[in-house]
């Protein structure tokens, strides 16, 4: 594709908040009312029987290989059953036949690097985080580390936390090659594997996992990320990209500027002395405008890059098929920011940086009444960053902002940041995937971006690769109690089962051995 | 005394709050310059000299009945060890010889009720309270529920909570009585014992005590609230006055104006999706000024009354032996709000409602990283009350508030509230008090009231009648770890100990029964 077009987004006017003070966030605009035809890309043709039947035959086995690695807890924020974990899929990944299988140090938990020598042309780079969230378990109605195949509306499904995100998919990756190897002797392509451990921490450390191999990775052609790309109707969402994150902690304690400073104090002296909860709340208040979804750090919102003539497209093409009062249901809200809708909905949720707060705590928060005057407060705070608004010019702005409206008392604490991602529509890897899409899914929403985050510019942005999180089948709950894994789809549902995802990783692997450059 | 002077105070002009609404809240003065003289009122002359010795041979034991005391816990916000407690303080009562010695069903935790008849022309009430503030054990350095005595700077201490608020002194009261009664076999004056089990819930049930009792506790002639009233260094704090509270939860949960309204989602979701920690956030920021000092909600400040020419006598006469950099000092604070000091400073304290938020919480609060975005989040706030602003109509002014501001779908849930108690230095029970310290101590400042709270209304407003909360000794820590109760002071420490505690208490209840009405 020819090089797209840029259009410069344009503001609204001003409108205001709490009071008085004018505010305004840029409102994007599509580039073109064109839509992509993901139909003119041919279904891949290839058939690949007997590794189809390989896997029908030992479907048990592979569900247990998924159990294995849900069973074994690994929760980064934690520190639970990390190094257990990062053992599990190196010795799985010699096991496999990978000739290359360690640990990779790094100032926090390890990589895990893998390389197989197909003696191919070409070579796939597989991104893996081996980690997972934390837990409520008294939330969950089967243990989140029991993954226990339960009876479900969808049908058999696994759950355990990791059962979608991101373990799940992996493992059925990995089964599909070792099925591959299994019939046919070796791959069609050579693979490398560069899995991390602190993904669900903002991957702080991935980049020297990506240091210590960054020569040969720049050598393969693309990267793919094991992702249940399906929804439960068998519509399958590719995405093309990922918002980048800021994650940090504001701290406000009594100190200099007022408020006790080493110990809570009874609450009746607050007639005569600051609190470091109301400064708090004040200065995350200075942040946002009164409904809290414009940012007004000076600035934030200047680099960002709007959608191009390629991405418009996508999301012209994506817009029509979008069931928005579904999704709505199933986040239980009511109606989007603004009472925005469609598109406009769309745009502002891939091209806007949010800035959320994840938790804020401090004082008594037990039953009843306890009356002091707390000496901090706390809260944790992410922003999502589209392309073009990188993390620690945000940070900078942050508490520039922070300094200049006088709250140079407050803390802030970076815990995690990288920027963006994105990769053309018109990768091998991606046009590979979509052919074999093409084969299995009666449609496919090719979204240029999701909200979310993850650290692929360590591929794409520094390495120059594409990057695919692609893969058929069906899972929720991230990040939330409950999280599933469909493994059996039930009457009517046509999301993908276990067997047919890694039947898909497996044309998907020999697709891109075939895609032309 | 004759009617005391009222004078209506003035307010400043508008100052500013954030970038420019105009705030402002009333800056009350004193009535008078003149200063209330504590030596004209005579030293206490009699001499009990059988009691002394009573109490001095049974040092040991009396220290036991307090320990007795606070190693039975009484969390009334957790329901830890309320009734065995309310059990023990009725069992004791009737061990002393109290005629009747009954539990009083409420609608919460029961009271206890008791009833000395000696025959006598006056009769005491006694307000006690049997429960203590809940425990973050692992911050004690001795176990909260050991109650050890310890060595200390002061001396030997009872470290526990409950120590000094209230057992401590309430329990040393106790032992007062029980050796008058030994000696003497009889006291003074009639004792009427009303206790509850919920002053640090915010009394709510409490009214029901009274209830019960109403006809015959207004036939008497005082109330003491048994309290220790001596700094370290002997002087003596006398307090005529507490200020009502209102306690509330203030709960932003997602609904219908925008928000998740079931549980926690992904925090991508930002983008589009309403927050209610930023709605909770920007609804309790709309209550204050940006200082968080000055209360913004209409009316709030309107019926506060100012000092009266009494109380300012008394304030005038305390404030030259208040020693505010140790006070600071003490609560690890740089300095009071607007950098007020002395007289500006005790008026402000006394004499302003705050709004204090004695918890917040929401979304994740653990360590590390967890991007969510929460369906809730919730604070407990206080207001502190002068006399002339009622908990009920305080409770209106910021519901209505809120409604108006847009803020509807906030919820308050509030859990306790009652007003402000104020007693006259010339109640015969006080110059009772005064008379006694005057034996004992070479300094009393008598304020005419705390910011802190206790329903003494109940008493003051309710009955008519004058209640002294009074004692000497010294204690700290109340509503924080490490309460102590100075038992023994060391080398250099003025404050009584236990024996002298109880002693003066033995010269209080005689000189009410020998007090002019």
């Amino acid at each position: 594709m020819a090089a797209l077009a840029v259009t410069l987004s344009a503001c609204t006017p001003p409108a205001t908040t709490g009071e008085d003070a004018p505010v305004s966030r840029p409102v994007h605009q599509l580039a073109t009312t064109a839509a992509y035809d993901v139909a003119a890309i041919a279904p891949y043709g290839g058939d690949h029987a007997g590794v189809y039947e390989y896997i029908d035959a030992n479907l048990d086995d592979h569900v247990a290989a998924l159990q294995r690695w849900l069973r074994q807890p690994s929760i980064s924020a934690q520190d639970v059953g990390v190094i257990d974990m990062a053992e599990m899929l190196r010795q799985d990944l010699a096991q496999i036949g990978f000739e290359e299988a360690e640990l990779v140090p790094t100032d926090g938990h390890p990589g895990v690097w893998g390389y197989y020598d197909a003696g191919a042309e070409k070579t796939l780079v597989v991104y893996l985080m081996y980690d997972v969230q934390p837990v409520e378990p008294e939330d969950w109605i089967s243990p989140p580390f029991d993954a226990e195949i339960i009876d479900h509306d969808l049908g058999r499904v696994l759950m355990a936390r990791g059962a979608t995100n991101q373990k799940g998919p992996q493992r059925a990756f990995l089964n599909a090659l070792e099925s591959i190897i299994a019939v046919e002797g070796t791959l069609p392509v050579n693979i490398m594997v560069a899995a991390e451990g602190e993904e669900e921490l903002g991957s702080p450390h991935y980049p020297q996992i990506i240091d210590a191999y960054q020569d040969r990775l720049r050598q393969a052609d693309g990267v793919l990320f094991p992702f249940n790309s399906q929804t439960p109707d068998g519509k399958i969402n590719m995405i093309l990209g990922v918002k980048g994150i800021l994650y940090f902690e504001v701290i406000a304690t009594g100190g200099a500027w007022g408020g006790p400073s080493r110990a809570e104090i009874h609450g009746s002296y607050k007639a005569i002395v600051d609190s470091p909860v109301w400064r708090l709340i004040k200065a995350l208040s200075s942040l946002t405008s009164e409904d809290g979804n414009t940012i007004l750090v000076p600035g934030y919102y200047d680099g960002i890059l709007p959608p191009t003539e390629e991405e418009s497209m996508l999301i012209n093409a994506g817009i029509e098929n979008r069931d928005e009062a579904q999704l709505l249901e199933m986040l239980a809200v009511d109606h989007w920011i603004d009472n925005l809708s469609g598109t406009e909905a769309m745009v502002e949720f891939l091209y806007q940086p949010s800035l959320n707060i994840d938790g804020i705590w401090g004082g008594y928060t037990g039953e009843g009444v306890k009356t002091i005057l707390p000496h901090q407060a706390s809260a944790k705070v992410d922003s999502r960053l589209p392309p073009g608004l990188d993390p620690d010019e945000a940070l900078d702005k942050i508490r520039k902002y922070l300094d200049e409206k006088g709250y140079g008392d407050i803390e802030i604490r970076k815990l995690s940041g990288y920027p963006a991602s994105q990769t053309s529509v018109e990768a091998p890897a991606v046009q590979a995937a979509i052919s074999v899409f093409s084969k299995y899914a009666s449609e496919i929403n090719v979204q240029p971006r999701i909200a979310g985050s993850a650290p692929f510019y360590q591929f794409t942005e520094r390495l120059g690769l594409p990057l695919v999180p692609t893969g058929m089948g069906f899972g929720t709950g991230a990040h939330a109690p409950n999280e599933i894994m469909l493994i059996e789809p039930g009457d009517g549902i046509a999301a993908a089962g276990l067997a047919d995802i890694e039947k898909a990783y497996v044309d998907f692997v020999f697709a891109l051995a075939d895609a032309e450059e």
